[in-house]
């Protein structure tokens, strides 16, 4: 049997500075148990700031968001700019501040977002190619921004600014919590919260394991 | 209902240079779907080494073990030296080269590794006071060095050379595969081999898992 390959867009290690862990494992873990490949990529790019993750302060360290991001697939990532469409049969992009801060500027500007051209370039190809796309946390935002004026719904939860952004970007934002997911059958979208609005890792796990299956369902 | 408080006790944030990633997480996954309270922890040191993960080089930088640590807890963790035995009702030690290099020097000295006092110290006190001890990958290694001559029985999985420091420390080991679990119920003691011999993060789950239930039903 042939197994299903998935991308996983990395972006760094770490909540407050690059990819949320739990997400991305838990990502990992769920393709892993259904069977499925993971195609773990990031950009090479410098971090936007390195965090302390005790305190919340920066730290005035540089940081590579391919070699972060590295030790989350466990040395074996690729590039994303070198990944095409054509080795993939689904896209999945966990959250964390990474997806606001490296992978785009979203954090700072919101639904008027430059989104870094690799990532733009891949995932609208994977749309257009009709394969699943999963989007965790805040990366449905990130996504949302890709494909401007779409009309895809995905959710974040129920943070109110959030929302507001998607809808900017054309886009619809339907509410939900953490444990559930939302499909948007047209565009092969599935998104889910986790920890935009989950309060344990259980929570996150639950949404994550139902969009993992519903992903690697459509591929 | 009162959650039982089981430490994690952490190395880093990374496999070749800290804590395995993906053991740490599915610990603090199957803790809480388990109805139990993570207590994360780490020393607070610098670490021995800093690796890029991409090419498995050192990178010359230099960073805090705590620190690091604390991406995999975000953000909620403790210095080791400052968590009581009275505080926990169990001790899990995830793997990864961090606990050969930065908990212990197990990585260069073996059986005669010398192993950081303040987890040498809580760690003997959990056995003293009967709690259960979970240890995965290369960490019952490093318990079996604290536990010297104690005759705990461990399992690292079927490495020769590893079985054969756990033997000069005075304990015992026994084969398992990575899907499986040693107990020494008389040490309440409880291994599984995780990615010392895990093919994929599946299997490394299905033997955390079994690791961890076990760990909580005797806390």
């Amino acid at each position: 049997m042939v197994r299903k390959r998935i991308g996983v867009v990395l972006s760094g290690c770490g909540v407050y500075d690059g990819s949320e862990i739990y997400e991305a494992v838990l990502t990992l873990f769920f393709l892993d148990r259904a069977g499925a490949e993971a195609i773990c990529m990031a950009p090479d790019i410098v971090q936007t700031r390195v965090i302390n993750h005790r305190t919340g302060e920066e730290t005035g360290e540089q940081r590579q968001v391919l070699l972060e991001s590295a030790r989350l697939a466990r040395g074996k990532i690729r590039a994303l700019a070198e990944v095409s469409v054509d080795e993939l049969d689904g896209l999945i992009l966990p959250g964390g501040f990474g997806a606001a801060h490296n992978l785009s500027n979203l954090a700072t500007d919101g639904a008027k977002a430059r989104v870094i051209p690799e990532l733009v370039h891949l995932l609208q190809a994977v749309h257009r190619a009709h394969k699943p796309i999963g989007a965790i946390c805040i990366a449905p935002a990130v996504v949302a921004r890709i494909l401007a004026d779409q009309g895809v719904t995905v959710t974040i939860g129920h943070d109110a600014a959030t929302a507001e952004v998607i809808r900017q970007t054309g886009n619809n934002h339907q509410q939900s919590r953490a444990d559930e997911i939302v499909i948007d059958e047209a565009n092969r979208m599935i998104t889910t919260a986790a920890y935009m609005c989950a309060s344990s890792i259980s929570e996150t796990g639950a949404g994550i394991e139902k969009l993992v299956a519903a992903v690697v369902q459509r591929a």
